[in-house]
């Protein structure tokens, strides 16, 4: 079986590091009903957290935590949601989703099923356009010391 | 409102350090369909990862990690999950799952819809009984320098 992280971006891709990308879902029904839903993917192909190093895991959390810092930031969500799971893609990856109260399923996880549906498109409800956010997330690690 | 998470320990109490605590969730159908279900709360009262220092964000996931790493050396189980959401309880939290392929839900994630019913009780499956595994975590934690 080829790996689908192994051989595809996995979203568009915003920032690339020789140990992880960072993308943004812009596919199916969660990039239409999370929008501010980006993913860490380490490059190496491993399954699980614990199989990276120490200092590669302090990196990939530091990373995880640049992209919440980020979200946070520029567009106030109500929570960010964290989780590795890999349970259909066993090749480590990173969720950081905006969650905001008014979202098709908030408080329930964006797994859970829908609570309410939304009278309009997800992403012209957030503060800014993701491309703005695409941009900051860019620039943030082009300066940081990652 | 006052913090469920600052004012009782959230399940079963495994490990005791000033930074945070473990706990495994012993009620509800959670515990009754994934057993192996650890938490990690962090004792102060934050939101978001985020809102952690560098150095306890790392001593965090470096605890995280060593949960991780007992639950697949005991349990072997086809995937671990982590993550921390926190909609509900916005205090943080680290949700720890041993995930079998055997399991209710697996592939999905636990808060989506269950896929199959279990026959028998789900922690009979485990290799070891669970009080195995919580003393194992107890004995990783004195022994580790975390």
């Amino acid at each position: 079986m080829t790996c689908p992280l192994c051989t595809a971006d996995g979203g568009l891709a915003i920032v690339r590091t020789p140990q992880f990308r960072i993308v943004r879902v812009v596919e199916g029904e969660e990039a239409r009903r999370f929008p501010a839903f980006y993913r860490l993917i380490w490059t190496t192909h491993v399954a699980e957290f614990s199989d990276l190093s120490a200092s590669d895991r302090h990196l990939c959390m530091d990373a995880v935590t640049e992209v919440e810092r980020t979200l946070r930031a520029l567009l106030a969500p109500t929570k960010v949601n964290l989780a590795t799971l890999g349970n259909v893609v066993p090749h480590l990856h990173w969720h950081v989703i905006a969650r905001f109260d008014w979202d098709s399923h908030f408080p329930s996880p964006v797994w859970a099923s829908a609570l309410r549906e939304l009278p309009v498109d997800a992403a012209s409800r957030l503060r800014l356009p993701l491309t703005r956010v695409d941009e900051a997330l860019a620039q943030s690690f082009s300066s940081a010391s990652l």
